[in-house]
């Protein structure tokens, strides 16, 4: 490309290069606040097949809020148990053990596989239920330049890239069918990705592009362009195990083909996953480095049909073959991370950018999915002009050392798929029970384990909160269904707390039936109107969403007395306000109690969240639905003040802020 | 259009009239089966908004079947409960009953309201999964001939449909705005719906085609052009009644105008019920005819205002308001019957084009659904040449009887919307649960009475066979949640019989672990396979259904041992068949066992259907998810002299039929 090149130039408040997982993620929340951003990536296409496939229950809670994940469930395959492989006394492999790997009572959901490329067409089609926001395919960034000097200015750009958008005469385009795998036709796609395999309409000519941007986002990937643009070093290294992974149509008399397994023989150890439309994935080991080094392998010699050699070696006496597969792939075990996951908050970088690992745990793509969620709400809502901007400094608090724990894991993990010592396969099983249990939080994401900033409020000594023991600051609202009171009809608190973009106050009510309580919250929800003394309501107290919501606070209110012994009119309008367009808000009373035709609404929402059923509790849940701030029902004041810390107030410095 | 005119001429199978929930369902099996098929509609698009809009729990077991429940799901909104409101002794109204209108251990799902054009967009989208057929809007037809003479002829074309596919030059088009209500934007669509609100190219001079068919199904409403050219009358006639339907963002203090809701006062009766997006849609009498007719009412007299000022009249001293409505219409309460529902089984009526009747029971499109449902499949697998013609045969016999039935149930009821004696308030809740549980069983679904037929085996006297006590040919299978015998998964049943064209045998295989049923189902097994005497196996015994399957048949089996004590490969082969691209069939074995991690899989499957744990049962069940046959588990002779008088067999005239 000529220097004399002609640059377009543009502005957008908002660049995201790279949409897989992570950039989608962080683009569904331009949709949905409404923010001018674009979306590039190199590719020609989305990926269709193979790829990253495994959704732990966290990603489906938040799959829920976002209002996707019943298409997952739909196409996906759960796995609830966990079964360990190893030579019997005879030599024949025998099941060791079955794994629980389902905890009921903490989610709706289970682990599911879903090849990426589903996930990113049901990501792609709500972000276009939102937006006009598309991702630009075939545009390859070139250059970054990056103005520190502007770096404190949230209305500056700082950020200047150059991109080449690919035109019918550029050669250098990943050909389609490479890019998407073998053997991709119509047939072995589902019909709304249909229009996506066509041929998408190219410039004549390729054409190039200065963009500026006011913040900068880079989800693009373990050899991120953008990382080495802002020379942040990796640390880490390869290990000098090969592995091979493989999604196949199993032809086998293993009889667990059809479960995760883990198979350890004498000839190693390989790891089986079942997935969507019969096809099941297996991990192979299948070489290592030359002796001493851990890079030299020769790529070349690992084929379908070597992997299935070495299956077949590990499988035996039972029969394996295959003869369709849908994709392939090989990569060398290895832990790297990024030494910083940004650049002043004003570039970020987010997914397999900052982590990479061995992808036989099933995480990769659910920490790439919530790092592109962390990131993208608190971008879009700082653009927006309704978040600080110093907040922004909490995404890499709180996913930065995440990605050393990911890493962690997989240090203490891997090796147990490599360790070829007769004496490890007789323990296999224990061995993984206890590194299981001491990462089980944070591999289901039950725990994120963020830590105290102005997001999160926790206790001192990270204590619990005595009127709501289990709501802890920094993580998730653990999952319960419940009955709303207008309609009657039960839901998941996954959908309900919906991923819209606005802060939410869960008022937890307690039994209005008990009169000192129906006082307290006559107390408070006059407080919450703005009508006692001279206190603003938290609720009018800051800037809107532009174009979105006039408050970026919502409240939801959820009761403990039984369904049918109070009316949705008995809670005080501000709990339920009034549109003259569109009425109450039905949506926003909630109840906990049992309900006779639904076995998951069992009213057991209070004791699951440590709080009393009559004196309730006030909690701040996050857009990203993080729990950021616990309080008694009375207290309006910590409440203010914590979200003080967050929000940009509505007014003019110089007014007097009524809690100073 | 003049005589001179040139038309194209060209041949179909099956040509389907009219492209509502009747007619797609109809659409869906030619998919489903492959067919050679044309769907035409005169409307310029699809329904987007209003219309029909009751789903009642059947109708959502016969979605899951096909793959689209949960997309209703997610959308719809659910009602459990029907709310009885009367003047209470102050005048005010009063909630003088809930009645439970969801039966949770008979269902997996509740009655749903969803707008009729989102139900029309799922169908069309499984269609367009299945095959290439799709609907060719802006045709209308415009001459039927008929020639009886080759009406025995199955493979020939005696029915002839001129049709005149609108142009660009055509100025009869339906007005689409008007078509699809007011305020049609894409804001109030789905993005899934805008593709079909974009003006469809049409051609630039209307054309004539003249269509060859071997099967017509008229289902083009209340009004049909077909049955008009059948000269088939209609029986029955219009009451004096005349309702308005509105679907409003309602303005109310009402306190369940979010729930199903009959309000009775002096000034009348309306129904409420909410609906997806915030909508409610009200039925609401506005006045009756000029005394003596049941014709004459001005319609233009008849206005949004008119009905919300009738709403207010009810609702008093609640108040009652809207500023956006969706969709509203007028209709005469009336009970009219086509006199046939057939002409020779070469031409057949589905739906309205049979049965019209008030709309307010919510049942009218399920009858469409399950109409269009019946007729689809056998004529389908009838072209496909599987299934023998004169099984055709049972559509008027099946449905004809539930279309009087539904007329029956309306007649009852819709007097009780009507009648404004005083004394009628006070006996509201105790006279529809005694219509409601007098029709119950057929209004929700759970039996709709097929009779004996060549396709429903039913025990003398219509007794319970003793080895399956509620599995009763011409029924459904009562849903129950099983467990995946290979991959450990919970799935309904629902889901599990996909409606994927075939007949299903379902081999209650009871408990395996005991020696003597072992043995039993050795023998059953071994005549499944045609390895037992002169027996031909029974799935190998009738004409393939072209392109789709080798054999129409497919083997389900469900076993009552514990999940953990048994194994996929402890089974027959023949029940879960090897095939050498896709190896073993992992979904055809089931367990009825309870499973920790989830509250709906619980174990209880041999119960519901009446069947010994330890004997077991056969059971055949048609592609529609209806019981064809029940027998003890080692009639396999019974079985196939029931599928002798249904499917065309494979050997020629002349070879020998080992039963006979």
């Amino acid at each position: 490309m000529d220097k004399e090149d002609k640059y377009t130039q543009s502005e957008t408040d908002v660049l995201i290069i790279g949409a897989g997982p992570s950039g989608l993620m962080a683009a569904y929340w331009m949709a949905r606040y409404g923010i001018s951003a674009r979306i590039i990536d190199k590719r020609d296409t989305k990926v269709f097949i193979g790829h990253a496939d495994g959704l732990r229950a966290r990603t489906m809670e938040l799959f829920d809020s976002m209002g996707i994940q019943q298409r997952v469930i739909q196409e996906g395959s759960i796995s609830t148990e966990a079964n360990i492989w190893v030579p019997g006394p005879q030599g024949k492999l025998v099941r060791q053990a079955y794994i629980n790997i389902s905890r009921v009572d903490e989610s709706p959901f289970s682990n599911t596989c879903l090849t990426q490329g589903r996930i990113e067409r049901f990501i792609l089609d709500s972000i276009r239920e939102h937006s006009d926001l598309d991702v630009e395919y075939g545009v390859i960034a070139e250059s970054l330049e990056y103005d520190e000097e502007l770096r404190n200015d949230p209305n500056s750009y700082p950020i200047t890239v150059k991109v080449r958008v690919l035109g019918e005469d550029d050669s250098n385009v990943e050909d389609r069918s490479e890019a998407a795998g073998n053997e991709m036709n119509r047939n072995n796609l589902l019909p709304d990705d249909w229009a996506d395999l066509a041929q998408r309409k190219k410039l004549q000519k390729t054409q190039v592009e200065s963009i500026k941007a006011k913040y900068l986002i880079g989800c693009d990937g373990a050899h991120s362009w953008t990382r080495k643009q802002l020379k942040i070093p990796v640390e880490g290294s390869n290990t000098d195990h090969i592995w091979g992974v493989i999604d196949v149509i199993p032809l086998s008399d293993f009889p667990d083909v059809r479960r995760l397994s883990i198979v350890t023989n004498t000839a190693g150890t390989i790891l089986v996953i079942p997935r969507e439309r019969g096809l099941v994935r297996f991990y192979v080991p299948v070489q290592t480095c030359e002796a001493g080094t851990t890079d030299r392998f020769d790529r070349s010699k690992i084929t379908p049909d070597l992997i299935r050699e070495r299956v077949q070696a590990i499988f035996a006496p039972f029969t394996f073959d295959f003869k369709e597969y849908s994709w392939w792939t090989v990569y060398q075990v290895g832990q790297r991370i990024s030494a910083q996951s940004t650049k002043d908050n004003r570039v970020f970088l987010s997914g397999d950018a900052v982590h990479t690992h061995s992808p036989k745990m099933g995480l990769g793509m659910n920490m790439s999915l919530q790092d592109g969620f962390n990131v993208g709400w608190k971008i879009a809502l700082a653009v927006a002009g309704t978040l600080k901007p110093e907040v922004l400094g909490t995404y890499a608090l709180e996913r930065h050392p995440l990605a050393e724990m990911l890493l962690e894991l997989d240090r203490t993990w891997s090796p147990m798929f490599n360790d070829q010592k007769p004496e490890v396969v007789d323990t296999k099983a224990s061995d993984m029970a206890l590194i299981a249990a001491k990462f089980e939080d944070f591999a289901d994401g039950w725990k994120v384990f963020y830590p105290t900033s102005s997001l999160v409020w926790k206790a001192e000594d990270n204590a619990e909160f005595a009127f709501a023991r289990h709501m802890i600051p920094g993580e998730r609202v653990r999952p319960v269904k419940l009955r709303n009171q207008a309609e009657g009809t039960p839901l998941w608190t996954t959908r309900s707390l919906e991923s819209d973009g606005r802060f939410r106050i869960l008022v937890l009510a307690g039994d209005i039936r008990n009169l000192m309580q129906k006082q307290r919250i006559e107390t408070l929800t006059k407080a919450l109107a703005g009508q006692s003394g001279s206190n603003t309501s938290p609720l009018d107290r800051y800037l809107e969403i532009p174009g979105r919501f006039k408050s970026p606070i919502d409240v939801l209110t959820i009761h403990a007395a039984p369904w049918k012994e109070v009316e949705f009119f008995d809670f005080p309008e501000i709990l339920r306000p009034f549109d003259p367009v569109k009425g109450w808000a039905y949506d926003k009373i909630w109840c906990d109690d049992a309900c006779i035709f639904d076995r998951y609404c069992d009213g057991t929402a209070y004791e699951k969240w440590g709080v009393d059923r009559v004196l309730g509790a006030l909690v701040v849940v996050r857009p990203d639905q993080y729990i950021g701030w616990v309080g008694e029902l009375g207290d309006l004041e910590g409440l203010t003040h914590y979200l003080d810390g967050i929000l940009v107030k509505k007014f003019p410095t110089g007014e007097i802020d009524p809690f100073l």
